[in-house]
């Protein structure tokens, strides 16, 4: 990584610097190219090979349980859009040191570096087990559906001190199933399209204040278990809903199986994925 | 009515066996048809003549009241849309007969019969003396405005039950005015358009799950006086108003009369319709 | 029955005539006694033997299904306290005549007769479906644990309709356990002492305007399932508690069972009392 | 003024007669002309010149703080809609006398001379004190950012009064930022646009029955601190939306002053600029 | 008024200088006694008389209209209990100077004389027109039952601006009927003794931050309309209740006038009080 | 450690193992007796040395973050009463491994023996960035105050995962200050005597059902920021108040720094404490 842009006159686009962890990954390669109109310099990373690194990028291979990696990694950054991490469940010691080792190593470092505002990839898997028969709001109790759904929420806990504690600011964003398209009829009430995805990212890196925010990733589908309407002052309206897909699955009538956890709560399939055993 | 179809081989539509009640109705009639696409059979049945019986139906005359043939009625059936009963104040021994014993012998058939889901028309009358200057949401407290609408209180209470005690699930429909088009100002509100309707009922029957729920059934008009937000589990979003009917009732100056129940309660005339006399 | 005391001369008591149902009942009989002190006249019912009637007693067996009876029942009547019908889960045919039926008869002809306030004997059970790891207050949604539970929810909608629609009042007492003492470890939960329940009773016929209020009717127990913080306009202190009964339910482990439905809900075995056959 | 029209014939539109008060205003000016197609005569009054009088108007200098020519100023009026008095910060004298005392004279002669309704204009400046990281609905606390907004606080608890006294109807309007276009970005959020607002005042005085009600003003823009849900008993649904301008207000970076009030509450600039000195 | 105490050495009691505001009044007099305890000088004022002057207490008559007067009062103060003004309805402008202008003058001058904190004297009467069959807990909405109760509303919006404008802290008491003992049956309800309530000011002072805070001023007495759970941070705990009293008004059966506003509104008489004609 | 009690006849106490972890700390001691009485067996560990050991205990040393140990540790365990780990603000290294992996261990151990329930020593610094001028219940939003804080959500929503996907039950005790006596003045308001704890414990322990439940640990004290209301069903009710050390703490006037956190927040010096340096 090369500092080299450190002393150059003031930014042209409105951030100097933004970081984009997990830039390898699903969405970190949907919002890669859209960083590119908002800061003069994108710095990327992950673990990884992050592919072709365009002029207006720095790209560093780190991983985040790399304490002084993620120190040197956070210099000279403005804001940080942090996809990085495991998404999806895992053994704990893994979500140890990805999700939780990691986000401090993060949070240490840029409270240490200045950085004013982080956009943090949060989950609907921190209130899976919230019944398929509701709706909750910013507000509801955390009921993560799985050790990576508590992860999460220690996500959401330590954002939460760094901004009461320093004033750093983060917008959690609870994000659904962003894919292409809908993978199976759950899909049809969590997506988020890659569309509507990057304009939450927006919203996130340029609405005024945020404090300390919480956000349901979701485009506007006709089923919805999420509602943002205390997140309003984000100033998200998603433009695109599932509706497009929902003749990807057939009609059928209501499953039987008034049991099957699957079904009955938001997690869907991850209620019942962990814990995993080690991997030794 | 006739079990010939019991033996048949799998449904080629999401349900094998869909039962209305109330099909000689207002809405049966409408709904009628409509669920000639999601069920194999669907059985209809009225105390008042069911007209002519498509191929797909089964149809039969049955006083609800009557516990053995409501009996009969339930066996093979996968779903019901219960629309039967009195739909307006009435004399309290004829809604005991046909809202309150008919409607035990319904649940108490369709738990026996291993039915897994009603979808119950409820009424905006269970909630009618919430003043017109307020919005209702689905956990607002009950106020019904008539005997009618403690009945349909007592039919959410039962279905609640059933829920809760056998895993029986039922949507409760708080429907407002479903007709061709208002009737009167107080319409404009409560409105519900028969395709509306029709969708309502649709995601009552298809959604996975939706536990004991309760919605209202009110199109997308301009004035509101309910909210179903945390109703949008579901998927019913509206796409009709009544602001085309606005021309039938010409701008005029508020009612100066503070006091009339009719204007200040939002079920309108039904908080003084009742009690009536019995009939004898 | 005898209207001998209609004509007399002002009441020397707050009251003139307060009619008791259920008289003969446990928790009648408790109550008969202090009434004496309250009004002039005590007119006591019940389906039951009612005992010797005292010199201020008028006594009659009425079956509350009886419209005529009812109706003469509430001539000359100041104020009701109504424990009659059926206070435990029992076939529908039993409850629908006794709780639905006769209440029916019971507010109808109160109204007619200009009775200004009903205390109705509700139920603990009318939400006897919330969990016991929560605590319901009044506002609670209604959760009835039984078809008696329905009953009493019904109740609950009556008297609210008789008060919006004739400003008739009543104090809706969702009862626990009154009974000399509890009779197993739950009732330590539900306990109320007959000097509490008294006192109870004399809030509600005196507080000066109830309007349509629900109060849990519990004495001042350690364990609580129940809040009554927005019921206390009716200035109810219970003064009594199940501490002293502690002792007769040795110290165990909490069970195993998980799912025993009458551990896990605040109705206890009532959950799964229903529903009844009919006794035919 | 002249009372010449009170004896003619039954009115041909709604309202017989509107009284429009800070006539002369920005928003006074771009109601009045709307105001002719709903009432046979259009009062308009403020303490600047009115410009030409229209036939269907009557125009007449008052100074709202004059308590008898308020009194007069009220005869024969059907509704009222109160633009008037100041709506920016300014020395306490100077509000007393026009927001306070200007407006019991005007409550206290509408009162007096039966008139129905008012339809005040309020602020968005009553609760301003909110931060910008949070949505308040129509029940949120009282948090005036400014002199005047405590004295719109005011306007709010006497309107209320005399509905609970009297049943004078009254809807609060807190208007956000109404001009030709915002002015800066935070009117981005609290624009209302010349035609919603219009709109806004239409169902404030049509609406069947109001009660004492509050909405906010401000129209669909993409961010929202306020949330109307509650007040969905009036109609409103805004037309316009500020994203038309978005343009005019490049983007940026968020500010990074933290403690800055002006950025950190609704209430902007206001937050700051009082209280001012007289003008003495 | 001296200021001879200005220099002296380090206070030795909590509070160098605490001024009392309507010293002359029913509960001034109270009160009186009490602050010597508390702080070095006690500053008395009110525009009645004032009585023996203490040695350490620094007295002078004052109106709070009178601006430069109330500067000249507040120097040299740490902190204020502000009971002057009028405590009951009368003629608008005689609140408009007392309760309006006259506390507008308090807050100016406290704000720049730097002190820090002020205990204000608001009242019940601020919400009295919420009914009695219902217990309002301190986040209610505003519900004045006379102009004098607007006034408070105002109090509480003005002290509410210079607490998050400026960080003056206001403790804003809503006291109900304090006097001996209770003159009707209403004030066994609303009843402060004058121990809780001396003890509600000791409160309102010493607890280390207050913010701006609302909190009801009732003993504890047997039947509550107001609930202080979210003010519990003030440490009020009464000790006494107006169950002693009880005996002073005879058990009635509740009165048959369900329209009574004076029976129906927590503010009694009030509620009918006003608006009173200006004494002219 | 031996498990030679694990073939013995059936308990004659409540229980027959309970795990005590943290036994050698300051609340350990305390808790350590009293055991005896509700488990034939009392397995007590830590890491610090563990003094005598009696008949009817089982000692060992064990590092909450070796994994084999702790499941070595939970065999044959009924009951766990977790109160080891850190309880301090500490470097993050330090709480990660004995407050994240540590309580991993524990709970993924606690699953696979079958332990039923867990009592976890949370704390109030789980919600210590609520305001000093606040009351928090137990559905407050987390607002940890420190690292340690965060470690302590961590621990609620992990266990809360515990219940949702395994049914272990846990009860979360929020507990303030757990000394002999008040240290300072803030823990006036944050006093929890040991006779309390012990009781709190008790409860946590012999209530029939507690789901996963939360509480805050505090004495009856005069000052509360904090609301067990919903939690009363685990019948913990507070003997003791830290009003008799009041006079430990003279009275001053409140402290003028508004700014300061330790003032502003229920968390008192903690806010200040972290991040702490790692001990490299």
């Amino acid at each position: 990584m090369t500092d080299s842009n450190l002393g150059r006159p003031p930014a042209q686009k409105p951030f100097r610097r933004i970081l984009l962890t997990g830039a390898a990954g699903n969405l970190g390669r949907q919002l890669r190219g859209a960083l590119a109109a908002w800061a003069d310099v994108v710095r990327v990373t992950d673990i990884a090979p992050l592919g072709e690194v365009a002029a207006h990028e720095e790209a560093s291979i780190v991983d985040l349980a790399d304490e002084a990696a993620v120190h040197a990694l956070l210099e000279g950054v403005d804001a940080v859009v942090h996809l990085g991490g495991i998404s999806v469940e895992a053994p704990f010691e893994d979500l140890l040191e990805a999700n939780i080792r990691g986000l401090y190593n993060l949070y240490s470092a840029a409270q240490k570096q200045g950085v004013r505002r982080i956009v943090y990839a949060s989950s609907n898997h921190a209130v899976g087990f919230h019944p398929t028969t509701s709706v909750v709001d910013i507000d509801a109790p955390l009921r993560p559906d799985s050790l990576y759904g508590v992860t999460k929420c220690f996500g959401e806990s330590l954002s939460r001190y760094y901004f009461d504690r320093f004033g750093l600011e983060t917008v959690c964003l609870r994000i659904g199933s962003s894919f292409e398209q809908p993978k199976n009829p759950r899909m049809l009430v969590t997506y988020l399209s890659f569309r509507d995805f990057i304009e939450l990212v927006r919203c996130s890196l340029f609405t005024n204040r945020v404090g300390h925010a919480i956000v349901y990733g979701v485009s506007d589908n006709r089923t919805k278990w999420v509602d943002n309407t205390k997140a309003a002052f984000l100033g998200f309206r998603p433009q695109d809903s599932s509706v497009e897909f929902e003749h990807l699955f057939p009609v059928t009538a209501p499953t039987a199986e008034l049991d099957d956890p699957t079904q009955r709560f938001q997690g869907g399939a991850f209620v019942l994925a962990g814990p995993m055993e080690p991997r030794r």
